[in-house]
């Protein structure tokens, strides 16, 4: 039987800097309970975790996404569609411009899977509480208008649920299989944090239990190129 | 000020056939409220416009796909991802066979904005009740593991969210720009619709209210093959 899910935007963050304690400052803004997931956005992991650099007003961002990205799949004007050391396939190698101070940009955190684990780890042991966290982040996707927001990195949870050898309401075996339920988190979570009022975080509250555990979106949802038909 | 959003399963749908009165079943099954989301998963919309067609037992669903494509972007062993008349790009053109009577396979709706529309406009004029309506489905992506799910119709929403010309919270122009919450709330209902239970249908509700109005996937989420990178 399935059960209800809340959304819960986290307000009262404030802006985030380098060095900042992530897992005190939700802990405080928020009333956190066990079996939660956590969802924190790129930014202010990449805030927290000193991941700002200058850009060079002369020349813009670009030579940083070159300097970001492994290999370049499309580029069209300025627009550099590229995969990033970590193996995502985003616009600009991930770096953000925008919530960021004049003449900076934020690059991805180096390790989201560890960034996460960190989080977590900090609520755990200082603050007493068990959840899981979803670093997300915002992506284009081919063929489709518009960005939805991925996982970048999570701690405590399986990032994709197999529902292999599980049967359909027939009885038969299903076809599709491998539900990557990390990414629907980080959507949903979005629909509660409102680009525009720099809301850092949110807790989705009432998954299934049976999603918590580990995995990481590195190993977990990036897939292999060599598996991959659009590489 | 961001509102908490909940994701409510719709339970005791049962199962649908051709010509079942879909808006009826979901009004009486569910306690719907204006201004909800009312997410419907493909597989019951093409049941119910009797989408079902028969497979041949002796060479498979192949003819089908290749029958339901416009354009063949890949093939792997059996795997074929294709664009469909519709202009989704998905594997075997997005036809079902999980869930669906052995022998048989559920296509994609004709026009899956036009059934959106006519579940809203069903529960609007004989049940009295204003929802937006989604028709959500099970894409795989490239680059990333595991399926999600987006949406191939809706009715009543913003498919697509401009947030051009509103700040960040520094006070400077946002760099991303059009956030596509149709397929965000489709990802998010799926969290509790639970494939293997068959649940068909959830509520998404307390949405901001000004992502409500007109708009098609067809029309503002396909992308322009002209525009596409990745086609």
């Amino acid at each position: 039987m399935s059960r209800p899910i809340e959304l819960l935007p986290i307000h009262g963050i404030g802006e985030i800097g380098p060095g900042d304690d992530l897992a005190a400052l939700i802990a405080e803004a928020a009333d956190l309970r066990d079996g939660d997931i956590l969802v924190v956005t790129q930014k202010v992991v990449s805030k927290a975790e000193d991941r700002l650099v200058d850009v060079d007003p002369d020349v813009g961002h670009k030579p940083l996404v070159e300097r970001e990205s492994v290999r370049v799949l499309r580029r069209r004007g300025d627009l550099v569609i590229s995969e990033t050391e970590h193996g995502f396939v985003c616009a600009n190698a991930g770096i953000d411009l925008s919530n960021v101070e004049e003449g900076r940009a934020a690059l991805l955190p180096i390790d989201s899977d560890r960034s996460a684990r960190r989080i977590r780890d900090g609520l755990r042991h200082r603050f007493g509480v068990d959840v899981a966290v979803v670093v997300s982040d915002t992506f284009g996707r081919p063929w489709r208008r518009g960005v939805t927001d991925v996982a970048i990195g999570c701690a405590g949870l399986h990032p994709v649920v197999d529902l292999r050898g599980t049967t359909d309401a027939l009885g038969r075996e299903l076809q599709v299989t491998e539900v990557a339920v990390v990414d629907e988190i980080a959507s949903a979570a979005e629909l509660v944090m409102g680009k525009a009022e720099g809301i850092p975080a949110a807790i989705v509250r009432g998954i299934d239990p049976s999603w918590l555990g580990d995995g990481s979106v590195a190993d977990d949802v990036v897939r292999d190129p060599a598996d991959d038909l659009f590489r």
